[in-house]
């Protein structure tokens, strides 16, 4: 096992009714800025919930915030939360408005222009506290500290992370899910399901619970991700998705084991080029990587399809050749394409991808930084 | 899945020379309590690197926290904090001792008798910060807020528990436990295991990933368990053991499940009457429960069965026969004896541990409230 630091103070509000624990967690004197995407959130009841929670509360509301947040529409809500002169932050929907939220957060206390942030890294001391009421399980914002935002004028997309933009607390209420999308929850299943990936399938630094908790969530997910699709109301598959999402990626599984993240990174230019859903380029990516770094990933892969799909048969080839087969055929099965194909994308991309990648300092990726300019053209060769 | 709270803002700082990072978390200024137990940190180095660590902090040493950490210890440790004017305390060794901190940290911040917080459960709602250094794994007070004490006057041990005594971080180094006796670590495995037991083996409330959490810790102290007592300078299984120990009893795996701990109660009137140790009466009074209440938790037993033990073969009934029996196997392959008889305590001790049970309240428990006195009785009268 690797050395680690695990810290996560965000407490988590769990379950059916739990939106109304705002109460509790929300100061009483609390000037409450609610932030919230395209505004699905009041068509399903929940915006009226939060704001019955907050009760006699001082709160306004600032929607608009888009599936990649933008810098320019950021900082309209810093200004409309300094001129209100609110003291707490509540993000109400998935990942994109909790990481906007955050960037909110720390540009309020921000001494200097808050693009700095995320351009020159420049370190986040301080932050508004803030909370999330998640509706959409998929990121693992809602327990994390992390962000990514983008800045249109530049065509720029940029991660930060600090101490101080951990949510306060994160209300998990799975009946908030019943009305989202088939398409939305497909793709919080493939997000969490790659995200486990990136962080367990490497090589063997024999931590045992790491690897059984990444294994079980992964188990998980191959159960209850088809059943999400075709039971939307099912309260305990809604809560298993949810409370696994989470978990994907609030630091537990990855603290002391070596982690991966080409797929991401691959799958980010895709998303920049054709602007395919996130999760979408990580179905296309995930499979391909696994394919060229099989040998890299022999031992992990092996155990992988072991544990997770049960395949115990056959040379140690075909058992790898097996996992990953099943992992495309997971994907599809809800509804994800897992090649560019699908998305009518040919291989005359692959240029303009690889320009982007290299322009993008993405030279050196995965747990040994062996993939280089090189593989990654291979992985988006066989993604074709 | 049942609702829950989960919050733990415990900072772990995981692996080889990890204590040298206390100089980053404990305040610069800070007047510190290293407080200990017996001494054995003084033979095996700890307390030297503990205090190199601190550099130029003024720091003051209580050694003495008993193995059942006792108020009126505990009251002369507040006393010496008060008088050289402390402001932040650190636990240097294993339950107990932080067990202890707990309370010496809540009791120089209350208000009037720190006794109210044992005897009348007074709310707590400060402490003074404290972190700890943990060299024994077993009972997972590194990271959770709670604690038990005795009062040796009155014969009391009780628990409290507060937001204000999470440790701010604890230092988890594998290589300081190369040096406890066998026993010790016998203990720490068994007392670890049923830990998860008591928050895992109850009834299916399809709450897959904590499920497979408790699993994947279970199984890994199966594997890890003899060799750790065989291999005591093997890095990899005591860092295994140590994180195991503490993801047990830190409130992920029992969030949102039912809980028993029924066995703990009928343990601890063993250790009361007889001092065996707490692992000891863990040892002897789970196979014995689980075989009383069979039928009460047949659906997770036969889970329990499959999972952790790989049986898939033969009736429901002789699966969970041959699970009962792999417990108490596994404990007798640590040197944990299963029975009374191997302590030398027959069946005449029964009346007065019921006698006692009764006169503590305990008289509807597990995860039910069905475990009445003639259960406990059944439970007792098998384990002889």
């Amino acid at each position: 096992m690797q050395n680690f630091t695990f810290h996560n103070p965000t407490r988590i509000l769990f379950g059916e009714g739990q939106i109304k624990a705002l109460d509790a967690h929300v100061p009483c004197e609390a000037r409450v800025l609610i932030t919230f995407g395209g505004g699905s959130i009041k068509s399903n009841g929940v915006l009226a919930q939060v704001q019955a929670a907050l009760g006699h509360r001082a709160w306004f509301v600032f929607g608009g915030i888009e599936p990649n947040p933008t810098y320019e529409t950021l900082m309209e809500a810093v200004a409309l939360a300094r001129d209100k002169k609110v003291d707490f932050l509540l993000a109400v929907r998935g990942g994109s408005v909790i990481d906007g939220t955050k960037f909110i957060a720390a540009a309020l206390k921000f001494d200097g222009e808050p693009w700095d942030i995320l351009a020159k890294q420049a370190e986040v001391h301080d932050a508004v506290p803030f909370g999330s009421v998640l509706t959409l399980p998929a990121t693992g914002a809602e327990m994390n500290s992390g962000g990514v935002i983008s800045y249109r004028a530049r065509g720029d997309k940029l991660p930060f992370r600090s101490e101080a933009t951990y949510p306060r607390f994160s209300v998990l209420d799975p009946t908030t899910t019943y009305s989202l999308p088939p398409r939305q929850i497909a793709n919080g299943v493939v997000d969490a399901f790659v995200h486990i990936v990136e962080q367990y399938l490497t090589y063997p630094v024999d931590a045992r619970v790491q690897d059984r908790f990444a294994e079980g969530l992964l188990v998980t997910l191959t159960e209850i991700g088809p059943q999400a699709l075709a039971e939307p109301h099912n309260y305990d598959v809604r809560a298993n998705l949810m409370w696994t999402a989470t978990l994907a990626l609030n630091g537990l599984i990855g603290a002391g084991v070596p982690q991966d993240w080409a797929t991401h990174m691959l799958g980010h230019e895709i998303t920049a080029l054709h602007g395919l859903d996130h999760a979408q380029t990580l179905a296309i990516v995930l499979p391909a990587m696994l394919s060229v770094r099989r040998e890299q990933k022999r031992a992990k892969l092996l155990q992988y399809a072991e544990r997770v799909w049960g395949i115990v048969q056959g040379t140690e080839a075909e058992r790898i050749t097996a996992a990953i087969t099943a992992t495309r055929v997971f994907f599809e099965r809800m509804s994800v394409g897992t090649r560019l194909r699908d998305y009518q994308i040919g291989g005359s991309s692959i240029g303009t991808l690889m320009a982007k990648l290299e322009e993008h300092g993405m030279t050196a990726l995965g747990e040994h930084g062996d993939v280089t300019p090189e593989v990654s053209r291979r992985v988006y060769q066989l993604a074709v």
